[in-house]
């Protein structure tokens, strides 16, 4: 089956969760969007619907499923590829993860839009500076002490994964987490990196593997840019 | 089995989602912050951890499961409850709207939180004005008429579902949502109710469910108010 993943084209975003899934899967995929028409065509599906619409990209094709919601996504995905264990137990814990790095990832989006995402950066750039400076000095370090205690505890894992001894969709996501606050937030995220060294140990083991190194080095890979959900604007970084 | 519920005991909040499918389902439960010495139980919990320790409340103990996340608590009590579709393709788009309600509602939340949740209102009140007026202007009306098109497309479901023809977990949620709208922005809500009256027909078919009903009136229920995440400031809202 060849996936049919639809997100924007021009930046990593939400759907950047998804393609390191699908990549590390090895799984057969159109990244639609990024094909001659592709937005038009994603543009029209979620304005005619598909019996399950989605509010906003990503959304995947796979079959006759179409399936929105990145963490649903991966939910899906964490089955048929092996990035999640078998039990529901384990199944639920890894879902979990996930949503609590989209929670983080909404608060990393919002020091950029803190009043809006209808409105321009440069119309919210006062807001922007009073909530990053807060996002930096007391959210972004809560969440990551959150991930890297719930690395050192797994002992199975030995500082290379979140759940059990093997892969799931949720180093993925940690990883991605880890390399966009680097490019976002240099200077905050070198403090911030040696207060949580599991949590980079993991982005570290997913940043290793054959398959994703070579995605990374591959024009697939769109770069960071401040069109995205990581941004690097220098007025919001801070030591 | 009797469930534990984490959370807050003052305030609906996030652990109201929860709430409202263990009434419906009939569920035996303890809402332990709600006991004396429940908050300190807790927050122990959260501290110490559990195997699967939670960033946030809610939490929910169902025998050797501990499932944080409000929409993975609700994608459990849905199998078990018949809260959701037995099919995948049916938990999926009932979990997928249900995601898309936490969406909503981390912007209601930021209505009044703009900056950040560890500062108090009333130290982002000039933001939360700009804020909650471009919520209000744009994304409440673009949610709610999401989910008033699902519904109209759902011709099963006959305006009082958004899944096929029964009660799901994503209905009794947003019915949460237009019943927190209505308190926090009134003069808001009456206009965009009249845009959206498939949204609030599925309100309305769960507020009549017997259980539901009774949930309602009973001291379970905890009513709205300024610490929780729909907030009345009159200062906010607008016609």
């Amino acid at each position: 089956m060849r996936y049919e993943l639809y997100y924007w084209g021009e930046i990593q975003g939400r759907g950047e969760f998804v393609r390191l899934a699908l990549e590390e899967a090895g799984a057969d995929y159109r990244d639609v969007a990024r094909e001659p028409g592709g937005t038009d065509k994603m543009m029209r599906l979620m304005e005619r619907g598909s019996g399950t619409p989605s509010f906003a990209p990503p959304f995947l094709k796979a079959g006759k499923l179409m399936i929105g919601q990145t963490a649903n996504i991966l939910l899906y995905l964490g089955r048929r590829h092996d990035l999640a264990p078998k039990t529901e137990a384990g199944e639920l814990w890894t879902h979990q993860l996930q949503l609590t790095i989209s929670d983080f990832l909404v608060e990393i989006h919002d020091t950029h839009h803190p009043i809006g995402s209808g409105l321009y950066y440069e119309d919210q750039k006062k807001e922007s500076k009073r909530r990053a400076a807060e996002f930096l000095e007391s959210r972004a370090p809560k969440f990551l002490a959150y991930f890297d205690a719930v690395v050192q505890a797994n002992r199975a894992g030995k500082g290379k994964h979140l759940v059990g001894a093997r892969l799931s969709h949720a180093d993925l996501s940690l990883f991605q987490i880890v390399e966009g606050l680097r490019y976002a937030f240099p200077k905050a995220m070198r403090r911030m990196e040696k207060r949580s060294p599991h949590a980079v140990s993991v982005h570290d083991a997913v940043a290793a593997r054959p398959k994703i190194a070579a995605y990374l080095a591959s024009p697939r890979r769109i770069p960071f840019n401040t069109m995205g959900i990581f941004r690097h604007y220098p007025e919001l970084d801070s030591e």
